[in-house]
């Protein structure tokens, strides 16, 4: 059952794993389902133990997330002008195998990553639109308007 | 580049790696390149160490598999009764960072996989038809025709 956050259109889907002596079979997206959009493009990213990579929005893309590997830390911030939950943060870690879901993050949030985990992690990615470097802005760590989001993603507290 | 294989119709293309000392971005699929058929869903297989998944065939489905964790043998025989290559067998070793690559695998021909890292290694793959019980079969591991298969798939020498 697809469940909504702190933040509009921001959602998590839990994902079925079935798991047996020989490893296990882990779903991620369908085209039957309903919350399917079209499909651009599938890529991963491996991310180090530790290492943040923040900040980042896309102006029309959609990112459909799931870690199969490791744990990932993610942090979103609304900073949409017309968004009911603007200055909102959210928090997620991402994982196997209490928290294999796949995490909507629709356009123009920001949104950053940590590895939490004591092995590199692996964020798959499946993305409405083929990757387009006009489309998605980055900015530096210190750099997000709302400070306690990197706080948050550094240790998980959001301490200032 | 897409490159032909010893059986008709299964090719290999290689994936673009982008790394830097964070991790590293690997491509998979995307919807705008000119091997790319519909999408129906998108899944991982994880398999544990010297662990044999094998044999199975799909009747209407291809496989675009990768390997992004890992390493993982695949050995591939063709018992269709049309195909120009029938009979023949191969072999391709997938992982990164000399072969990380996608392999397609359209319908009809049998497939087995085997974990060859010390690690549990991820395959990832991107199917054309949503997953449905009907229309694949599965072999046991030492009914398939082919017996040198089998041989292939556990030491990847062929061995009768």
């Amino acid at each position: 059952m697809t469940a909504a956050t702190t933040i509009a259109g921001l959602t998590v889907t839990p994902l079925r794993q079935i798991v047996d002596d020989r490893g296990a079979v882990l779903h991620m997206l369908r085209a039957d389902e309903p919350e399917f959009g079209p499909f651009g493009e599938c890529y991963f990213s491996q991310i180090n133990p530790g290492i943040i990579k923040a900040w980042k929005r896309h102006r029309l893309q959609s990112q459909n997330i799931a870690v199969p590997v490791g744990r990932v830390r993610v942090v979103v911030f609304d900073e949409r002008e017309q968004s009911p939950t603007k200055g909102m943060l959210d928090m997620v870690e991402l994982g196997r195998p209490d928290n294999y879901v796949r995490m909507r993050i629709p356009p123009l949030l920001w949104y950053g990553f940590k590895c939490i985990a004591t092995q590199p992690s692996l964020i798959a990615n499946c993305v409405d639109t083929p990757h387009s470097p006009e489309e998605s802005e980055v900015l530096g760590l210190e750099m997000l308007k709302q400070k306690r989001a990197l706080n948050l993603l550094r240790d998980g507290s959001g301490r200032c």
